[in-house]
């Protein structure tokens, strides 16, 4: 097969990608040829952590949002590889909210045993992608940063796994540009023990602010000020949190309330969520979506309706990760190897619009979990990927929304089944706001 | 004239590059039509203050490396413009270090004046520059990030005017990924009260390390040390100031050097410097130099020898600024509209490696002005830019040298006679040390 496949991002999603195709190949199948390119000097994606904020030492910005201490903030079990289970990495079952370093091992795990490092260049960023009708191929621009050299190549398809969790989005409040403390993103947050004892303001009522807030007050912060614009997350918080209305201003280190009330802070960290950002990417190419299940223009959400020699893997709002992007890079696969033939544009854009509407009629987040799983399930079916049980994951992630709202303290300390070994997960032998050593080697010692 | 000309930035350097086609265009010349790409929502580069770190909220790398409380750490004396004074700005004389907001309404008066603003594209950064050698023209494709569109339009010239104190060069340190405190480069330093009564530790020697630990000294940090590679600054600090040698390694809290003394610190900034970045320049077209007065492949420190039709402004190392700046922009205008020719390439290049030659021959810092006045007053002499005594700026330098020599808190209290109106500056209301009113208001009280 003379075909050229770019995968930008050596994330969840490029891995999924690469594994894929890696797959693919040890069936006997012949494999177009797949350069990935990573801004990165390691795989891993968001799972890779760094002391670093704003850009790298190559001036690039920083991929990295996660930080230290971070445990997985739902079960395990929505999100195990079909391919490579955690009893399989591990050589046990272990607890379900593994932190970082745990996730990340298990993520290397399988593409190790995939052999496709090979495939990766590393510390290699995308520069510009166009289209060049005349050939029918992508002109990829990217520049390696070890060398400091750009070049140029042509591909047949390109496939973006670049994620969209790394491109923060920071609104303006009046008066930030004059607060005497740090004010940072979700994105920039990296230690919680910088903030002990501190007063804290979060803003937004989305994972960020409740994980990020959770582990600030696991970590001694003297008291966490959470503000919403729209509703109050509303979990039973500890007695030193408050969750109040939107900020109006800042003038010093005091806050001000849309309900008039105040609070004088330390440090204010926007928990407002991310941009899908593709800067790298010509107009024509450039996916415009909003942060939701069923994405804006990409058939069966993953090939893009202009331009189908064009996969995007992953760009969806996620109850589903790394399962869901395995069934898609399975799919864009099989699309670029053409085991699955595509409609025509007014056929992939009914498609996309049905997809729409059909989230838009979802009545709770029970109702999007199982829209979602049916998405994975629709896809997983097109393609070779292990089916798996699908309705069993839901089930976990019903189970961990209840627990959540049980006690938003102790939810991390249940267990769950496993939909691909049928075994379920030991319990942890620490609480975990009492564990603070999050290392590999603790978790494991179950 | 049918050409069109890029200019890709509005600072200090790009909107010299605009005053002098400007300048031409009121003489009577008929002038290119000009485009000013511009990735911030305002003009003045650098001089545009942000509460904003790291990614601003189009995702776009923030450029500002600028502070709060920041007043000029080199006299005005030095960087006057040669056709628009202090005093024609302001209507009086004014005192020699300005804080920022004074010099930012000094250099949009002119600009304002000029009526230039019309020029250029706001929110609109370079993505891509490729060379065009069938049409002999630039392809430059740019990001309408408010209403985020990219395009790619044609041009005859570059000028390339994006600065190079705005991308961190952030070396890394053991155990900074485990450091249970804030780590940031001073491009991300935004506000000196943040580290009232904190333990910091800077690492670097030059201006951003001087200016950011005298600032945090001056609104009350409990200690400044300074840790440096090679020798330290060598001031008369204050007593809860020390300078030590090369940070070794981080645990904890605990910084350790190369003697093996050691220091509990809260935070650490990394003074650390800045790269020379051009992620949107073809490999053809991007400039790879060092921080120095003599860069590498530019034809009289202007016109890229490998592509002369492409120009960068102020990449040299800076003791002049604003008025080399413009002496390159009237120079590169110069150029472009037919009246200054190039030599061949072998000329340029020759003349490059003489002026690295004689850069290496400057044996102090002294010499180095002399030899940065001498390249300014080069090109005044072949375009139409007012003249104007660079040997009395380059003696503003010499005294401010000496003057922080004496006292590098009270350096800022002195006062230099200007080379453009002759009169002397007056002496400010308030020691520096004392003044934390840093508006424009309260500065022109005099």
């Amino acid at each position: 097969m003379s075909k050229r496949v770019a995968v930008i991002g050596a994330g969840p999603s490029g891995l999924a990608q690469l594994r894929a195709f890696q797959s693919a190949a040890k069936a006997g199948a012949d494999i177009p040829e797949i350069v990935c390119f990573e801004k990165q000097e390691d795989w891993g994606g968001l799972w890779n952590y760094t002391w670093r904020t704003g850009l790298d030492e190559y001036g690039e910005p920083v991929h990295c949002s996660m930080y230290r201490y971070l445990w997985s903030n739902g079960p395990k079990e929505g999100l195990e590889f079909a391919d490579y289970s955690f009893e399989e990495h591990f050589g046990k079952q272990i607890a379900s909210y593994p932190p970082r370093a745990v996730l990340f091992d298990y993520i290397k795990g399988r593409v190790e045993k995939a052999d496709v490092r090979k495939w990766i260049r590393f510390r290699t960023p995308v520069r510009y992608v166009e289209w060049d009708a005349g050939a029918s191929k992508f002109k990829v621009s990217s520049h390696d940063l070890v060398n400091d050299k750009t070049s140029t190549e042509m591909f047949d398809n390109v496939v973006c796994c670049s994620g969209h969790f790394s491109t923060p989005n920071t609104p303006h409040f009046d008066g930030l540009d004059r607060f005497n403390g740090r004010v940072l993103h979700a994105h920039d947050f990296r230690d919680a023990v910088e903030f002990k004892d501190k007063d804290l303001l979060l803003i937004g009522t989305s994972y960020s602010a409740e994980d990020i807030g959770s582990q600030c007050w696991k970590y001694g912060a003297k008291s966490i000020t959470v503000s919403h614009r729209t509703a109050p997350m509303g979990y039973d918080w500890p007695d030193n949190w408050q969750e109040v209305p939107l900020l109006t201003k800042v003038e010093g280190n005091t806050c001000t309330f849309k309900d008039g009330t105040t609070k004088d802070v330390d440090a204010i960290i926007l928990c407002t969520g991310y941009l899908h950002h593709f800067p790298f990417m010509a107009e024509d190419l450039k996916l415009h979506t909003a942060n939701r299940l069923a994405t804006a223009d990409l058939y069966k959400g993953v090939a893009f309706v202009h331009n189908p020699a064009l996969f995007y893997i992953g760009m969806q709002d996620q109850w589903f990760t790394f399962n869901m992007f395995d069934a898609q890079g399975w799919w864009a696969r099989d699309v670029i190897m053409g085991r699955i033939a595509l409609p025509d544009k007014a056929a992939m854009q009914a498609d996309v619009e049905e997809r729409v509407a059909r989230e838009d009629q979802n009545e709770d987040d029970y109702a999007c979990i199982r829209y979602q799983g049916d998405y994975v399930k629709e896809l997983i079916a097109e393609t070779d990927y292990p089916s798996f049980d699908v309705d069993g994951a839901n089930e976990a992630f019903f189970q961990w929304k209840k627990h959540k709202k049980q006690n938003i303290m102790t939810f991390r300390d249940n267990s769950y089944k496993s939909v691909i070994t049928g075994t379920m997960a030991p319990k942890h032998h620490t609480p975990w706001k009492d564990a603070l050593d999050d290392t590999l080697e603790s978790y494991l010692e179950n």
